[in-house]
């Protein structure tokens, strides 16, 4: 993007919901590189994979809390979010999409659960350019400024770039570390990596039985191009993500083998 | 599987809840074919996407509805279901997961938001190899013996093979067509279609704007090897699927081209 040009629209959204400290560093790492558009949900949406809302209505209401910056907040999913903002706020496709900073790590197999990710898809399927970073840390004391250092250099990196994918869309996550030992961005594939479960029984004050999802994360993928391995070393793992799901090789083997 | 082994079992769900008339019609198909158990929500959850549940804790509720079949209603997600399915109620892995029959198609970018999809590919993230049915008629009063026909074909034709590769997950439609006019079974790809999305914007009794999410299904995708080019000429159309969502050719495009 040539200074000639006027400056992009940036969509920023999140699943932590538009209160979180995550999204507020997003807004502030950015809010030089273009006009920026705050479209987020009122509450936490954390693990709510690639959900839409088609049974209700959805409310949006315009926020006044991150300055000058126009703002809004949905009952929406973080899918509705991006529904929403192109179709009623921005009446049209933003140059870029952001979501985050999410809580916590949204590594390896977490891109299935993640709503930050899901936003950040639903963009690309939309031909939005679009960008979900994460930081490994779960609490909302968690300090944001490595996270803002990377965060403005990589869309900074992106948006001079002569073209963008129209489906670019990539899985940033940023180790919980100070920036110094922070060595720098890596591109990866995503781990074969899983939560081993477990459901933690437990009894209501009525004696009823109820469960409470519990679980183990566990890597599988000893690969050194993975983004679970990038980020144990202290890298910025960067996955490029597609919305095409078709297993191709197996596509093949069933050609081959399989008769109905 | 050869006739030495024991019958394999089956773990049966959806995402229309335990009382749609589609996971009823799963189970008749396939009950001579294994040991069936049902695990599946106790309410209607389409849209959902990959969504779990993390912030509350899950009921549980064995049912007699099908018969001599163990089925147990779940307050969870598609994708809760199976975990709670192979942690409490199998105690270990079934030998293949099935999920639908889904009311409405979700061919194309549908498997990106689909409840049925997803709980599929949970089972196939665990390693257990997994199917995802679903009939292109959104009504409770659709025909569900056509769909049933092809439903046997597939699953017995799968459980005759040698092996099965423990992330098999596929995505299979069928067209709401009388049994006769369905062509057979067709292996395809993804389509790149979309929902060019409308939010009806409409004023609750108080006079306050609320918005209902509509939108349009576009194929942009002139493929003969696509799913939605499949079932438009009434072939059942089945899609591998793979929940590495790595995207290798942009991956490799940005390690030549982009420094950050």
């Amino acid at each position: 993007m040539t200074k000639a040009k006027k400056k992009p629209t940036i969509l920023i959204t999140n699943d932590d919901g538009i209160t979180a400290p995550g999204i507020k560093n997003l807004v502030e790492a950015v809010k030089e590189l273009g006009k920026i558009v705050v479209v987020a949900p009122d509450k936490a949406q954390s693990g709510m994979g690639h959900a839409i809302t088609i049974g209700q209505p959805l409310r949006m209401t315009k926020m006044d809390m991150f300055g000058d910056i126009e703002a809004w907040q949905t009952s929406g999913t973080p899918v509705d979010c991006v529904k929403l903002a192109v179709d009623k706020i921005l009446h049209g496709k933003p140059d870029l999409c952001l979501s985050g900073i999410n809580h916590g790590a949204n590594h390896s197999i977490n891109v299935i659960y993640s709503g930050t990710m899901s936003a950040a898809m639903e963009a690309s399927i939309e031909s939005i350019p679009s960008i979900g970073f994460s930081l490994l840390d779960y609490s909302y004391e968690a300090d944001f400024a490595p996270a803002r250092h990377f965060v403005k250099k990589i869309v900074a990196s992106l948006l001079k770039q002569k073209k963008l994918d129209k489906h670019l869309l990539l899985n940033v996550n940023i180790p919980s570390s100070p920036l110094e030992l922070i060595k720098g961005v890596k591109i990866c594939r995503q781990a074969y990596a899983k939560y081993e479960e477990d459901f933690e029984e437990r009894k209501d004050p009525h004696g009823k039985k109820y469960y409470w999802l519990t679980g183990e994360f566990i890597n599988f993928d000893k690969g050194k191009d993975t983004d679970v391995w990038a980020l144990e070393h202290n890298y910025v793992s960067v996955v490029p993500v597609q919305f095409d799901l078709t297993n191709y090789k197996l596509k093949s083997q069933l050609e081959k083998n399989w008769k109905v």
